[in-house]
């Protein structure tokens, strides 16, 4: 049996810090990232894709709300599902290409996906991702009072809004991700998933909210079970004391080893933490499963045992 | 065996004239076009579903067109991608709840899609779909010189860019589709699909241009085998003579006949003409195969029989 992986691409695989935010040089990022992928994939491992949005939902939100007097704005939900579309057909479009210079003819297939979010999550209580332009101080308060926006002020650059971001309960297109899983590379999950809560005659209802990505990718992992969740961002290892004279990488992780180190705040909040978390969740899902955290370009190895940080039971 | 049905939904089965256009709006037309896909499907036939996007990428190039001085504007494939998730996910949102209200549990899923033209396709050499904003003569001019757009006054209201509709010639991710389609209802080719053209190397690429959903729709139905191709539009029938005192509704045309007609101007250009035209494609694709135009509130009776138009062989 091919060992199954659930690949969560950070923002780094879809574009460089160093070009403008257009759709061409993301195209070339994608094209980059997509050659490591479907080495992968040559090597006989069977996967799905997630991956972030935060910036690209952040411009089309940007150029939604830009243009409000010419055109309606789109809710941030839409806003999320248009991202899923606009990433996963870069990413077909490369990857489909990239397997094919391979000898490999397996479809890849973007699925627009839904994820259930619960209305009781905590994150509701304090929202704490900003989206959108920057406001005064006085558009802030009238957005709060006319929309009941959550409004912060970020950094002396002006007010934005912020969104909660709650846990993935159930991916909704779960069954159609489980009917390609072995037949295709699926793209799912996008920006952590469309959030949707479920209301109580049934309907499902977008809400303006983020679903940290390497949480969906977790819960994806889990219900197909995957083998490996493999988290790639622009470090090789996890370390401790990061970005200090005594930093220290770290090449296996049991999860109490990574639960201490979390408790004692070794990981920073909203970018190694949760990917640790996500970690060390699909770890404790079941027996044998595996997570690793490496960067995109040592995959491969990380894979083969030679790199990045591997997560294990205790 | 159950009949096996891609059905293309036309711009009302989105949005409807009376409302502004805004995505609330058009959650509200799904959601009623979806009770009656859902109704079609618990009579058991097997479904896919093609839908337009002109109104949609229309605002979304719009939008970023129109907030170019705040972030890079968007492509136009690009755009086309980004309203596929729009869009699919919408009808993910409503098709699923409209089933599950049957007792149906069946996968709802909308699944990114290319779709090849050829660039020596002869539409390349005389673009006719404006898209996008207006521009002063002057603009236009710039736009021409430096972009090398085609531009073209639209009806004293000023310039618009113009771009080809060539003829879809294959659907990149058909191998996902037929995959799904024996289990899930699949949304797919939106808009007519994301344009894209295959370059020398092997790279896809995507293309300024506007594919005709129905025809789409119809290249659709022929490489999934399915029976009927079931075109949705405003009006019940078929007819000749449209909007004059003479206008004769027609409950069944082969396509000897409906070439006939079309020859003889009976059909509007952008409008029914490339209707019938799939439709008569589809017939001839193969023995048995049907092809119906109807409205969507009537595409049950016109599934039995009872009314629409219905394409024949000769």
């Amino acid at each position: 049996m091919p060992e199954r992986i659930v690949v969560a691409l950070g923002g780094n695989a879809l574009q460089s810090q160093d070009s403008p935010p257009t759709a061409q040089a993301q195209l070339e990022v994608v094209s980059q990232t997509c050659e490591h992928i479907a080495e992968l994939s040559a090597r006989g491992y069977e996967m799905a894709v997630v991956h972030g949005n935060g910036p690209q939902v952040g411009r089309i939100l940007l150029a939604s709300e830009t243009a409000r007097d010419v055109v309606p704005p789109m809710p941030f939900d839409v806003c999320g599902a248009m991202s899923q579309g606009y990433i996963g057909y870069h990413i077909q479009q490369c990857l489909r290409y990239s397997l094919r210079q391979r000898g490999k003819g397996y479809p890849v297939v973007t699925v627009a996906t839904q994820v259930v979010v619960d209305r009781r999550d905590p994150a509701f209580q304090s929202p704490t991702k900003p989206i959108g332009p920057f406001y005064t101080a006085q558009e802030a308060q009238t957005l709060q009072a006319e929309k009941g926006y959550a409004m912060r002020e970020d950094a002396g650059r002006g007010w934005r809004r912020v969104v909660p971001s709650p846990r993935p309960q159930r991916i909704v297109e779960i069954d159609a991700i489980r009917l390609l899983w072995d037949h295709a590379i699926v793209v799912a999950c996008g920006g952590g998933g469309i959030p949707v809560e479920q209301l109580p005659d049934g309907h499902l209802q977008g809400v303006a909210a983020v679903i940290d990505k390497d949480f969906a990718a977790e819960l994806l992992a889990e219900e197909v079970g995957a083998d490996v969740l493999l988290i790639l961002t622009e470090v090789e290892k996890v370390a401790v004391r990061f970005g200090t004279p005594e930093q220290r990488d770290l090449s296996s992780l049991t999860v109490g080893e990574a639960a201490r180190y979390a408790e004692a705040g070794e990981f920073g909040v909203g970018s190694m933490l949760p990917k640790v978390e996500a970690a060390m969740r699909f770890v404790r899902s079941g027996p044998g499963r595996k997570a690793i955290i490496t960067s995109l370009d040592r995959c491969l190895e990380a894979m083969e045992g030679r790199t990045g940080t591997v997560f294990t039971a205790d």
